[in-house]
């Protein structure tokens, strides 16, 4: 039943995206399309809780995606009221099976002052440490998700509202998050100091929006408002928008990996849209990596506005020399062993009459283990291309990341064996390039390039420099860069 | 359940696919496969019969996707055996509801000399006519589909064996039609006389398939020998391919819409991929189009192929200015009213960065009702854009397809009623122009156009001139085009 | 899913329970509760066909039970209409798998003159013939099921009418049956010229309703008129019932196992309580086969009413001794093998406290393979019983039926390899004894006996004389009983 | 999909059922064997848990019966293990709807020193004052079912041991209840001070078994060993059973209603078989109140040994005059309104050539509400029989239970209003008849009756005298019956 891409295991994936609403008739409805505008960022499971004075806290959680499970009338009746917060998931670390619904967000708990749900995107990098402190304490947990660590750490609270044990938990936590989170009238939303998981803020009507990306306002009409600042708390209700601080200031980290991959084309970031700048990454590196060629042609879908910018600086013709099976959404279940030897053709398909003894230049977003890669280039030689380039949109990913991101583990990861050549030489193609890692600063707006001293983004995938300690790893032997390094 | 994509009310839609192999090792895994690749010809159902010396002749068939329903181990085994045809289905005249599954192809008879299975695309022009002829005479009908005319014709034949049945059926029918058919061990397939419906011819191993276009042959690794010649009928067994000819010979009437819009860009028609001739009509469209503005961006996805060759011919850039949702591949089920007046956000969103202020060339592949056009020009001016410019890769539809594809009735076409000029005042867009059937048969390489007298194609939906008499629809009502006209 | 008992294999089964309405609203819906009453004559599918002047005829037909399959609104609703007809069945010869939903009836024709839906209980013992020689002649079958041959002799009738069609049909087949059928506005019923399966007639309102057994006239509130007769076949419509006879009149040969254990024990058969018949049979059984002993106990729960009679007339106390499990309606669905193991333990438990020690007789309907007897002796011993005698209320069952009943093959049936002697040897109880067959016709009423000339009832699975030859099976190799025995 | 019976709003319901298996491979199994005999208890859901070395803790729930959810090879494997628990239940006060899931038990708890699983038969009379207490001080609740209470409670117990933290726990807990518990290796079981509710343990093998009842452990072959005393907690491992008594000693107080009806009939309590107690109430029952007539007949299937035992005193002979429907396990899903009308006919039917001009002694279990009694009378009386006479198995049910069982609001039981002779107006019978309760505690071996200083049972549910304090209940507003009364 969950749901999957064939080329999941090459790709990094995000776990999560999050969105809520407040001060609007039918709140859950609009979550389910914010979700549904995210699913995206997670589409393993989802779930929605909603809060109406009649009936109190409702909250369904499903498997599979939010079109086929928060879209009929009967279940949307079960989640009436005009506040909710809602989750979609990739699978994390959690236990997978029988129980895994469980582990499907957003939680809930029930205080003494009344109840609160919760959901959010990241990674705590201290939950180990902490649940075994709370469970010592006398906490029962209900699944094996990190998340819950806040709802307990709220139970324990002195704090006199539901906002202020929120506050008191999260100085505990470490990571890289953003919450979204409810009470019975007000809607919260929180982002790590770092701020290296992103979180906006919209209006609609008299209400207001939380969203990991600012498609998941367009598709409810909302106007995009800001976005939340990094070690900020915002807490929504009638009366409007409170921002608190409760963090000691640190300079901000974004997950430049959003710009590249994660987040939708047509979302906004740093006031210009994902879409543009992928093009300029293009651009960029066609200036970094110029080739003959007679066709600039993208992996599809995500290397393509890398492709059309790359063909636009080079002026070599842009075409989709790669045609995606528009029905591969889910993965086929349980496929037989035929089936799984097809392979990528299931998913891609070459137009060959198009390719045939033409020099192609293949633009992809990234390469992480590298197996995709390999059999797009013998799609691409089967169909009798004369030459095989790749141009790769990011540098290469040679770091797993803890912030929330799923990454094999580092020794699968092809730049973390291999050298640029060797990757060439390995995949076997006439030239390998990726963009430099400054040349992917400039693309995103830092015309400067990287400041080494200061890194204006996290970019831990890349260079391995991680802005918080991943204390959880580090326990489970993960071996950090050498400083010195 | 039946899946359906939000603008299906506004797209033409072939109705049917229909794939075929012999004479390898699990037949109906490959027929599975190469069904997924034909998934784009029909999206309601789909149907496998697969025969095995040991248990007979088996069948499945099954409402939604193929992904869905023919890949698990556990109905792949249930049909076995190294012969198997298939077919994909969108909704058609037949009966809706409990027993539609009924009218899922491909069709079984049991006759005297042994068991055959039929599939068609297409359709039959004087079913009504012989259906009520046969039932007078004693058959009872399974369903409510036109094709199983041909099921009772056979077994009423007095051909000795079951391609000679076939053959003195297919001569009772008319219309417009491909079929795949099988014995216990004889793959068949026929072209209707003009040739109307595609039907190819692969090679895998030592064994063959058919199909309804070359990109299921290349899922399953097949070698794409010819298409099966209009009026064609090939005997495929141990010892090779038999042609037939059983019909009188006529001037072939391919359709000229599959390569503007059913096929997939990846196939390949009249030695050309698709894909460039979707971005020859574009650069023709551009040619006697032209148009001064900042973007050309194609309404995702149809209208792709030719926006990038407009942007080509015109030197004006290609942008993705429209952006899809990747998790529309089946709409919503039972949406809540709130969703349904989502509409079109639901499925698009546009790149408002991107568009703002901009002058902008709207790229589709058709206008059929006009209201998916209206939305978009609505979305595209709410994001900014200065201009809107609607350029349309094939004329006006003015006419109804009754050869195996879904369209509205005349009155619901928009062209039917309104000149270009009153469609682009309609739409309220800055300027509205079609390519020119000149200009279409000129991209599908008919250097001359369109031979009057004569024409290289079926084009009835843009002429009205229909090369078979639509007996059936004259029998209910419908009015020709007059002949002075 | 299909539902099963744990002792089907040890118990001869029903095949069909058929009930049709007319001129009531709604009339489905009594068809569901009518079928819902007869559920005992057939668990595991189920079909209704109704016929309403606006929507025509509809149908729906499902694995499973009544009560799970045909309640809800959603359902009902689409089954309008004042006439309806049903049928429940067991698993039959008919094939098994993916499709045998086609093998489900109700069956419909469409014909010149209009549709017909025909339902029948029973066997057409020259079903195969007949089948041969209607493909031969063109005929299309859809289903592997006998029935279906009556639907296709109609269709080649040249009768003006449907029911002249269906008596010209009927007088072609052979076999023991009775039918129920509709046309748009017509209920007809039919018996077999011996009258083998029961058919009973009515009243309920203005309309009419025709049924198996009595006991589904009760649960609608209709009023019992009479029993069809043997040859008998109605045509009900708004002015009445007419009677026509197409058969030539033959002595009247009725199942006497429907008294002794298919029909259920409210039902009414020739005037008299079947509960009432049972409890006689064991009168007769306590007069023929007298013992001492402490308790007499039913094997629950067709053992019942004879286990009454028996404790009635020897005055011995009548105990239930063997508790049966309520919650057995459906077996477990792919048990384990542990499970599998547990056998007769999950649906009856004895009653250990009250059987130590005690001489017990215990009173069951029948000994077909002789599996469960043994379980359930070594139970009763296992719980310390002193001695156990088993009272049988029917004769040794040495002959398979074919007239629509599923019994196992001759060879497996427990008395047709050994004397009841042996057979009390090989259950290893202290006594084993079948009432007399001239004991059993005493107890339906017959007080002379058996008439040896001319029996008054069906009775071949205990004599092996059979009323219809069974030419079929004849065919596939079944030996009769010498004449000369 | 939760199951019902259509007479439950007018039966008292136990509301759970209990087993739990240590020392035998596939633990699992036994326990679903066990929770399928024990399904009498509760019939909406079920779960269970297992431990084993490889695997750890798991888990499965589920809504409906056992034979449907925890028999297939796919679930049971993810239950491996050498222990496991598990607990059948009927619906509760707890929350129903999309959650309702996470109420089913066993609930489980990660302590410091390990896991433990739990699940309950009975009711914590002070749940919601333990429960606001938990939460101020920081528990967070993943369930509304009481029995959650006893995890949190041990959680923060400082005892070293599980068994030690369950000891201090259920010392704060005040109530009626049995608790078969677990952790890694042991099982643990637990009767309240007062054994009101019943817990038995079994031997099978070298290992062990706690059940709710007797018959439980006949279907895994357990031999029974002893009830576990009031007041006493069982630790059960390899080496054997340890008993604990954490509790002050007081009389015990049995349940009752457990002989009259709860209990199945082949369970043995006190020695002796439960269904021979109610043959006994049935003598009894036939002294103190006789009356001439032709049949006694139960109202099936919880009058069938009172009524056999009322014949067999009186002589009068015992008869099936009410049939009762086999396929009625579950009720029927979303009933149209004709089916729901046909109310009682659905599940009984009158053997009306019985019972025809017969005077009628019905003997039932008890009168809940009345509206069953009422609708039997009227089939009785329709089929026409010349007289009614109720006869009840027990006294009037006058007053609600608050340890475990599901009863009507008081105002709702048919004896809180009315007396003896009201009642029998109300009905409309001809005589109408309880046992006394001096009888009935005759009838289950107190050969003296009821010593009203100190009662050998709880009845409550008769005498409105309750043993422990219901303070939930008094909190909500509930008043107990007056000490002077």
């Amino acid at each position: 039943m969950p749901p999957a891409h064939p080329f999941d295991d090459d790709k990094l994936r995000e776990e999560c995206g999050i969105f809520g609403v407040v001060g609007v008739q039918d709140a859950s409805t609009f979550v389910a399309l914010g979700l549904h505008a995210l699913q995206h960022r997670g589409q393993e499971a989802g779930g929605i809780v909603s809060h109406d004075p009649d009936h109190g806290f409702n909250q369904a959680r499903r498997f599979g995606y939010v079109r086929d499970n928060f879209t009929s009338q009967k279940i949307m009746e079960t989640l009436p009221g005009p506040i909710a917060i809602g989750h979609v998931r990739y699978s994390t670390s959690g236990s997978k099976g029988q129980t895994a619904i469980r582990d499907v967000q957003p939680f809930f708990g029930e205080f003494s002052m009344g109840g609160a749900a919760i959901a959010h995107n990241g990674n705590i990098t201290n939950a180990n440490a902490l649940r075994r402190e709370l469970i010592e304490r006398g906490s029962i947990f209900q699944s094996s998700s990190d998340s819950e660590c806040i709802i307990h750490l709220m139970a324990r609270s002195m704090g006199r509202s539901i906002p202020d044990r929120m506050e008191e938990a999260l100085r505990k936590v470490e990571g890289a998050f953003s919450v979204v989170a409810m009470t019975r009238t007000k809607l919260i939303g929180v982002r790590d100091p770092l701020g290296v998981r992103p979180l906006v803020l919209g209006k609609i009507g008299d209400g207001w929006a939380l969203s990991s990306e600012t498609c998941a306002l367009d598709i409810i009409g909302a106007e995009f408002v800001r976005e939340i600042r990094p070690g900020e708390m915002v807490v929504i209700n009638g009366s409007g928008v409170q921002s608190h601080f409760p963090f000691r200031p640190q300079p901000s980290r974004f997950c430049i990996f959003e710009h590249v991959y994660f987040s939708r084309p047509d979302s906004i970031l740093g006031g210009r849209s994902v879409y543009e700048t992928r093009e300029n990454i293009g651009r960029e590196l066609a200036k970094e990596s110029p080739v003959d060629a007679d066709l600039v042609c993208p992996v599809p879908d995500s290397g393509t506005p890398a492709a059309i910018g790359y063909s636009l600086q080079s002026g070599i013709p842009y075409a989709m020399g790669i045609i995606r099976n528009q029905y591969m959404g889910r993965t086929f279940i349980e496929p037989t062993e035929q089936i799984r030897n097809m392979g990528v053709r299931l998913k891609l398909n070459v137009n060959r009459a198009l390719i045939k003894d033409k020099r192609v230049i293949l633009v992809d977003d990234s390469v992480v283990r590298g197996t995709t890669s390999r059999k797009i280039k013998e799609m691409i030689l089967d169909a009798g291309a004369r030459e095989v380039h790749f141009r790769i949109a990011s540098p290469p990913t040679a770091w797993p990341c803890f912030y929330g991101v799923d990454t094999p583990q580092r020794e699968k990861l092809l730049a973390a064996t291999m050298s640029e050549d060797e990757m060439c030489r390995h995949l076997a193609v006439d030239s390998l390039k990726f963009i430099s890692l400054d040349g992917l600063y400039r693309a995103v707006g830092e015309a400067q390039g990287r400041n080494a001293e200061c890194p204006q983004y996290c970019d831990a995938c890349f260079s391995g420099e991680y802005p918080v300690e991943p204390a959880d790893m580090l326990e489970q032997g993960f071996e950090m860069k050498p400083a010195a390094e």
